[in-house]
């Protein structure tokens, strides 16, 4: 059965970084027969240049009837341009909430060949190996009430709600333990259980949860503003990390800067799997649009192309295929290929299209 | 006129280091003529043990008429022995808003004595000094409503509420930005104002002030997020840092691993002024109450010490003996002082008394 993926391209680098993943990702059709159909929608800045929408119906029909997205990025500098119903209609946490993404994966390492151009000493970050599990549909992002109200003086109060229920707990610690049992067995669950309420909640149920169905893993609870110091001090320490769509926005660039740029950096949103055990997914590397450098063709394709390792593992299913593309990604970095955002002063710079011609090399020569 | 200084040692490793700093502060009141007088006031664990409440009614009215509160930290290991409504009166949140001490300094710098001993490379750190005014008495912290409820179903869901009055903002914003013009004129304004709505009135209220008030202070807006990445990647970049409750506990955290141990970082947090001209002050080390290393004698007392730096600036304003302070602990560090926090694997480590002390022979020779 071919896999239906839905590529969008959006904003910003999106596009020049989409096309290298998509490139990697015919390499693993053609040479490896991994049955997936890839298939470009318009939606964004450029779809509202030409459609008049954000998010054509057609490009909404075709994200709710997927097998998995292929992101780029959303958020462009003339952005303000655009009505903000219109944005809203094309955004990330509509398309999250929509295909009930609840459970993102970022996955950070810190890649051997990079450990020069760390800002962290290569003591504190060699052998770093960790992965958020960031709640994705609830929390801050989307709890009422919300918006800007006029108070009795005249003057106006912004408001945002932090919620969680037990339900949106559970799921996604379950989801979190059972992800550390592939791993190395250990789970920091991240709260502020000492000022907020829903962080006690929180941890309250991750507790239950780990006691009733996981009591193998080891689990840690750790106050979020000590695990953003953690993860700079002592980053090998962690292997699972899960905490709320707040948190884990935060305190996983915090872990970004262990390669120095979030270029690196990959991310699967998952939702619960449906009858036949297949889970929607969003693939979307996590650097963002990055106006200031669209266009130029130096964007650094890796968070991409390890998104697309990631489509290969929870997607396709194919572990393997996963394996080898991240093979392929160590092996280029080992050889040298660097792009501007992880190259040192004086070294050679390689455009996007180039890192994506090393590693497809990396992969032929495997 | 002599200043009235509430010393509040509280739980954990609290009274180890506050003792140090008093100390430190009654070398400025002999030698130097700084008015203080310092009295301790019993709260938290230790008097919830002898006098059957966190707060005495006799500490809280020292509180509310001092000049200033020296404060070590609250919290102990059998905390959850203590009703949660006597764990309230007690604690620190409590304090904040009875003082109404919505600034709060958080200056990190990195001591170039500490380079090898820092998680990062030198090139990373090196000059780093970056202050955060964290505003301190709303937000997350304090919005209602708040709490636990039972849904329709049965199950439950915790609530938290995030708020934001434009005059709440305006006060922390026109601080910081006065702030950044005895800097080096440059203030990062930091929020997700593009998921929050509070967070885009924090931003407009911050660029309405800036442009009416301070347009000679270089200003920029950041994402929470970014600034947990940047503050990794490149935290020479910033001077002052101005932010959320929340976020400002997070992002401090986060440039706390600059220098590798919270143990190095001080705060003050002060209120408006009043008709004088005097603000209210809570000076705290940010490193809480340690209670696995309590009563050992090897907290580092710097954070403490620091802080006390800061009372000698911000309340006795004595900036030349805030300097004298600071250069004392620098030459301190230089000469090799460490405790185990900052220490390298191999080398010499002090006691928390013998950290002050050699600060104090650094006064002493200077
Ligand atoms: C672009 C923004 C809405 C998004 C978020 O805050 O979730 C981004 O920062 C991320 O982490 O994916
Ligand atoms: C102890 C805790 C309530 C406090 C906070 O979250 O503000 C602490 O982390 C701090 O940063 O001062």
């Amino acid at each position: 059965m071919t896999l239906d993926i839905v590529v969008l391209p959006g904003d910003g680098v999106g596009p020049e970084v989409t096309d290298e993943a998509v490139r990697v990702l015919d390499w693993f059709v053609a040479k490896r027969g991994v049955p997936l159909r890839m298939t470009r929608h318009l939606f964004g800045s450029a779809s509202w240049a030409t459609q008049g929408t954000t998010m054509p119906d057609a490009t909404w029909e075709a994200i709710m009837a997927a097998d998995a997205l292929l992101f780029g990025a959303v958020g462009s500098l003339d952005q303000k341009q655009i009505p903000a119903e219109e944005r809203r209609k094309g955004s990330l946490l509509r398309m999250r909430k929509g295909l009930d993404v609840f459970a993102n994966l970022r996955p950070v390492r810190a890649w051997p060949a990079l450990a020069e151009s760390s800002p962290f000493k290569t003591r504190t970050v060699a052998g770093a190996d960790l992965i958020f599990v960031r709640e994705l549909t609830a929390g801050m992002y989307f709890g009422t009430p919300r918006g800007i109200e006029t108070q009795a003086d005249g003057t106006r109060r912004g408001v945002n709600t932090h919620t969680y229920t037990e339900a949106e707990i559970a799921r996604v610690a379950r989801f979190a333990l059972g992800l550390a049992r592939t791993r190395r067995n250990h789970l920091t669950s991240v709260d502020k259980a000492n000022v907020m309420e829903a962080g006690a909640l929180w941890r309250e149920v991750v507790t239950a949860i780990h006691a009733a169905e996981f009591p193998d893993v080891t689990l840690e609870h750790m106050l979020a503003d000590n695990c953003a110091l953690q993860l700079g001090r002592a980053p090998t320490r962690f292997d699972v990390i899960v905490t709320d769509n707040l948190f884990g926005d935060l305190l996983s660039d915090c872990a970004g800067a262990i390669n120095g740029s979030l270029g690196m950096l990959p991310s699967a949103a998952l939702s619960a799997p449906d009858a036949n055990g297949r889970r929607r997914a969003l693939y979307e590397p996590i650097h963002g649009s990055a106006p200031d450098i669209a266009g130029k063709g130096i964007a650094n394709p890796l968070g991409a192309i390890l998104s697309a390792a990631l489509l290969l593992r929870w997607t396709a299913q194919a572990p393997a295929e996963a394996d080898r593309l991240e093979t392929a990604v160590e092996a280029a970095l080992a050889a040298g290929a660097r792009t501007a955002d992880i190259a040192l002063p004086g070294e050679a710079v390689l455009s996007t299209r180039g890192m994506a011609d090393a590693v497809i090399a990396a992969l032929d020569a495997a």
